[in-house]
């Protein structure tokens, strides 16, 4: 076991504040610890004295990008992040289930496109008697044959219910012609690639991809890191490392899809161009996607929904990832007007590109600022946001080092971005999914209608 | 204006720890501040110093049963929550948003049966700024009439898309026949009755059911007290007092209901008498229910969805309410299952009054106790759980009062309610909802279908 870096000493008892914002404290966080065993496995812990609870997120990559089935077949990430939960280390699903409650442990275990993330939430004193069950979970799933038709069954009715929400048809639409296979791939699988899974599969597929190397273990919360790693390195020290599998990627399809169905609301979904969390322009772009779209005095939620009243949910998001960024907006209408709501939403991006004034500016800044002291004050969020940092960017930030990306901003280069880089040449990259019971205008486009 | 009483003084710097489970710490809460104006208007406020975060939830007794129109119709309480975002105190609608954003304060408007609740979240040293910003909406919104249109258009459209969403329909649709009438209305309004209301309308009404006596306001999180109710009595001390409108009761529907459609899966919704919150019993009930369904070593968990595969999410949860309390139960299966779903779902309520064993038993408390504690690190939920409290019972319960609550419970009272209270009478009274492609066998019975 080696350890690469730790803040830790430096900051343990100071109480952290914000740079321009002295009045926001941070809760007592002593930094950040950070350990690499030497199979490969990441650790970090950001102990805090401010609160009882504590949480975990795992990553571990097994993603639903790293199945290896037939075509654009998949499911086997899927289905074996259904099955860790049913019996592991010995104990069968009941008695594992029963294990996890009496320590009043919240967990789950779900597939993401790079990673089956196992999570565990409750109180710091009961957490670390949980890691235990967790590693079990990873390491040694029972994979008992007499749970996995249960267990598929389950996976092939959430394909099925999807039809009876047609906007997460919406996005999962935007997502498999946006980005490129197998990272287009839900998190839902498919109806034959689940169909196709034996017991033996799983296990395979387990043993390939189940391992150290890629694997982020992150704890956040009411934890003594010292505790926390010893027992780790207990735990896992020993565990063996397969190599990641990795899927070739075949080019996003693009162009605009069409769901034909009768929905009461005409869904829309818009897919854009992003940064890469890694690229030193992304936190002016996520300023920039926020003013967009995001919260009550956002431009899509003032003019579209607001002033307009054209529909009661409108959006955008910014994901910025390890390899890739994507802006998604969403806005779900009547029939009617829902020619109106896309143009109206066209317009306004097209009206990103002139930039954004000193008030929308100085509102985005202290709301983000405000979200980042909320997140801090949750044990899950907090080991969430920091695991996806590490896998992003390969290294956590603290809530003053997110403060400070911040702080290092201004509006110039924000306005520089959208100049330069959020114009012509992004709006005529942009995706279009609809759902519901008609067409909407889109010359120009190349359009398929699916059904 | 009177104090009431202040638990304050006995507890300021003392940290707070549950009796049975010393190393489960509450946060830095130094008691709740309760304080009534002279006009009537509630005040409560749990000052923790272990956040930088505060909340305000502000109840005001304006909710959907006060709505007065032609029979059944009702959406008066709906269209006045979207209006009063809309501009307040001489602030345009966009004014005021652009207000509350540059102090970072989040902000909600919604309906409840009883109430019009605005909520409030930001940093603790912000919202004492917003609390300005809040009290105008209550007392002094625009309602401007050229905005009626978009608002009004809004609230049609979350109507219309209900019919994309079966699960709310069956919760909505079980709601309505459950309780008795206007208890049973919804939180969206009826088509008819948003289309008949002019700004006349809405001015009318505010001025009857917006008032300082049944108001409750509740901040919670890193505020001084004496500051917060400064500042509120400086605001609200002169707000005058129309008596709130009682609209009267009529029994509810009951029986059994099926919604036909061409859903994906088959919604199934079942009712059950409940106790409200001022129940001796309603502490044992509530762990009862949370046994039979709530978490992943719950019975109807394990059994239903885990063992057989039957249907993705299975739940049951209890509301505790003021003058009544109810039990939901929710599953969705596919069509072909749903029978089987229905059964399994009917066996295990009629398992209900043989009890719960121990482990059944320690499970669940230690649950509800991280719950506990997790709820008192967010303080938005403190805030949401004290105004419950105080509309409920008169009286908001610190932490440690509800965590005593259940170390005064035992088995035996849990199991005794079970045999005496959940049997035969209990399950003939039960309701039930479907929402999908096919009816089930409900023999015995009065089942309505409705398209």
């Amino acid at each position: 076991m080696r350890t690469l870096s730790s803040q830790g000493e430096d900051w343990v008892g100071s109480s952290i504040t914000s740079r321009q914002d002295q009045e926001a404290s941070m809760p007592s966080t002593h930094g950040i610890h950070s350990t690499t065993f030497d199979n490969g496995l990441q650790v970090l812990v950001e102990p805090n004295s401010s609160v009882a609870s504590a949480s975990m997120t795992w990553l571990i990559p097994a993603g639903t990008s790293t199945d290896r089935m037939q075509g654009s077949e998949h499911g086997c990430s899927v289905l074996l992040s259904e099955m860790l939960l049913r019996g592991a280390g010995g104990l069968s699903s009941r008695q594992l289930s029963d294990a996890f409650d009496r320590l009043g442990l919240q967990r789950s275990c779900e597939p993401s496109v790079h990673h089956v993330r196992i999570g565990m939430t409750g109180l710091g004193t009961r957490l670390i008697d949980g890691l235990p069950l967790a590693v079990s979970m990873a390491r040694d799933p029972l994979l008992d044959p007499s749970t996995i038709e249960p267990a598929r069954s389950l996976c092939l009715q959430s394909i099925r219910s999807l039809a009876d929400e047609p906007q997460q048809q919406v996005l999962h639409e935007l997502a498999r012609i946006q980005r490129p296979s197998p990272l287009n791939r839900s998190g839902l699988g498919t109806i034959d690639g689940l169909n196709s899974l034996s017991i033996d599969d799983l296990r395979a597929s387990h043993q390939r991809n189940f391992g150290p190397r890629g694997s982020i273990i992150v704890i956040a919360g009411a934890v003594d890191p010292d505790r926390i790693v010893q027992r780790l390195s207990e735990l896992l020290d020993d565990w063996d490392c397969p190599d990641p599998d990795v899927v070739p990627e075949t080019p996003a399809l693009g162009g605009t899809s069409h769901l034909q169905q009768e929905s009461a609301q005409l869904h829309i979904g818009l897919g854009l161009r992003g940064l890469k969390q890694s690229d030193p322009r992304s936190v002016a772009h996520r300023v920039a996607i926020r003013m967009l779209g995001s919260g009550a005095s956002s431009r899509l939620f003032t003019e579209v929904r607001e002033r307009r009243g054209l529909c009661y949910s409108v959006w955008a998001s910014s994901s910025n990832g390890r390899d890739r960024g994507d802006v998604t907006i969403y806005a779900g209408s009547t029939p009617e007007r829902a020619q109106e709501t896309l143009d109206c939403l066209q317009d306004q991006l097209a009206g990103v590109r002139d930039g954004f004034s000193s008030d929308e500016y100085s509102r985005a800044i202290v709301g983000i600022k405000s979200r980042i002291v909320m997140q801090g004050e949750s044990s899950s969020a907090r080991a969430a946001s920091l695991a996806g940092d590490v896998f992003r960017t390969g290294k956590g930030r603290s809530l003053q080092e997110i403060t400070s990306e911040y702080d290092r901003l201004d509006l110039e280069q924000v306005n520089t971005l959208a100049a330069d880089d959020l114009g012509d040449q992004w709006l005529q990259e942009r995706i279009l999914v609809t759902a519901g019971s008609r067409e909407l205008d889109v010359t120009g486009d190349a359009q398929v209608t699916r059904s």
